[in-house]
């Protein structure tokens, strides 16, 4: 294992601290007591409004921390690597952030965050704050997975975030920013192939193998495994592959429809790559009549060092777009005022 | 060779297709005769101002395109991989931007772009433009390289744009911004470490090889040799080795004084292992008394697949700052106005 590292059980101290040192305008820590884990949530002072937690284990970065800020989180609990952040502090995290108009939770869907989660929820209800969830399942790649009961929640988290917390922001109430939310994990799907595993700090090596002309299509952003293992093929097939035979039969698009595409790296994939799917994607939703509103291409939510890459696709309408085209403030996603 | 690609020789014709179709309200492509490379330009309509051309080798994306933009640059020329693009596309660069009040060139030192952008400059200073330039060498690894007279430029070069597109934007003369970019360049240093290699698509495998436990330190962004092939050592060694023994060596920095920090990723290092980078350089530029006005941890300037990971320190005063902090609006680095 060459990683750039002290040692494997500090990695998740060290990194908080070095992306708080790094980014103190935008992000701080909440440390709680149990573990090395903790709670980054937003430097800028609380807003009255309703409050967005989410959180994955570690491993994922800039999921999830990047996307704390205006317009989007309050705070993100931080598990260790790939592995769901303890009740202990995504409860904290909820407490620090209620302001009294309720907390939603964004949770990908892992079977391990759900329950986590919920359990956080139900401690905060039985202390007056007013819960909500919203439970993200983008990844059309497989029904069930190695971790979750239905569909995994993959890159397509990031489009929610971004809707919901617009839609926080903008002052809606606890019901309706969750109803935004819903819709928006309703218009998301995502699905991703991997060309090589990673290596967990505390594991020391590769959680699987691939051959050199081997890759997983469907791959899940902890290396479990998607629908089939095949061999490399062209950028051009990979992309058309996942976007026509699964994302589209899904989710069906109608010609004149708009849509966001968020082409995600896992880590070691270059963005030249990811260039030339983003190609391929424009070409296809063009020649199908489906209007590509905005692109976002890079690493959003990553699996360490693996690489390969996801297409997000998420169906827009008036009121969605609103919220994505919101002003945004995070170390990762920023939306600029004109 | 495992890669998301078509066919090696359609990489560069690809990857710029599908950043403008991703990108359209940043940048667009302006196609050059000879070859498959071209011209990156803004998008929004030129202003009377300094135009600011830069350009690299592709590889090492987002540089240069995605610092095309609002309060940086106007253009960049994108050569073949890992080299330099060419005289013709440079010049229809340095044309298309030109509102009659000059072109600046910002030109990481390699012997090969050096030639090429000087050759475009008389050739336009024929046509009746004014053309300056800025070389930028803050790579501290080695006085001479594989591929430069003098030393190499690497990751710096973001901060460098940065800075003198904010002075372009501002308005000052060629020879004002000109002054502000040399300055900029005098006080920035950089540094890198490398611990795989990358494949150059045409080439079809890894450029060199490192043992399981080697680096490279110094290694330069193409996969040139740096000081010494070494053993893995801790986050914490190789940070305090890069930062201390070389950039801090080469550019004494006073305590009170303040620096922005560039922390890059070449490609496949996850951004955990920057982010314990982070925490290292913070600890010891504050116990130096170093002021860190501001952090930036991601992919800049990347070669490829490459992991490792380099860091770069600009000494700022209150005119760099200002600019520094001016709104910029391009793919990958936004400044927001508040």
């Amino acid at each position: 294992m060459k990683k750039i590292i002290n040692n494997a059980n500090d990695v998740i101290d060290e990194m908080i601290a070095g992306l708080t040192l790094a980014y103190p305008d935008y992000v701080k820590h909440l440390p709680t007591d149990a573990t090395g884990q903790g709670i980054i949530v937003r430097s800028i002072p609380k807003k009255e409004k309703v409050a967005l937690i989410s959180g994955c284990g570690s491993g994922h970065e800039p999921a999830c921390a990047g996307f704390v800020g205006e317009g989007m989180l309050d705070a993100v609990a931080c598990g260790p690597v790939f592995t769901s952040p303890g009740v202990g502090p995504i409860l904290e995290g909820i407490k620090a952030i209620n302001t009294g108009k309720g907390v939603l939770m964004i949770i990908p869907n892992y079977s391990g965050d759900v329950l986590n989660f919920q359990m956080a929820a139900e401690m905060a209800e039985a202390e007056g704050i007013k819960t909500g969830k919203i439970i993200v399942n983008d990844d059309v790649a497989v029904m069930n997975s190695t971790y979750t009961i239905g569909r995994r929640g993959i890159a397509g988290t990031i489009l929610v975030q971004k809707i919901t917390g617009a839609a926080a922001e903008a002052g809606l109430d606890l019901d309706a920013v969750q109803k935004i939310g819903e819709k928006a994990v309703a218009n998301t799907r995502s699905m991703g192939i991997g060309l090589s595993a990673c290596t967990v700090p505390e594991a020391g090596k590769p959680g699987f193998e691939l051959a050199p002309d081997e890759i997983e299509i469907g791959l899940g952003i902890h290396g479990e495994p998607g629908v089939i293992r095949d061999k490399i093929k062209t950028a051009d097939e990979l992309t058309e592959h996942i976007l026509v035979d699964y994302i589209l039969k899904d989710k069906p698009i109608e010609s004149g429809e708009e849509v966001a595409v968020l082409i995600n790296g896992l880590g070691a994939t270059p963005m030249m790559e990811l260039f030339i799917v983003s190609r391929k994607v424009h070409d296809i939703l063009d020649k199908s009549g489906i209007k590509i509103y905005s692109t976002n291409v890079g690493n959003f939510m990553t699996s360490l060092e693996m690489a390969g890459f996801s297409v997000s696709v998420l169906k827009l309408d008036p009121e969605l777009k609103r919220y994505y085209d919101a002003k945004a403030r995070t170390i990762t996603w920023r939306v600029c005022c004109q």
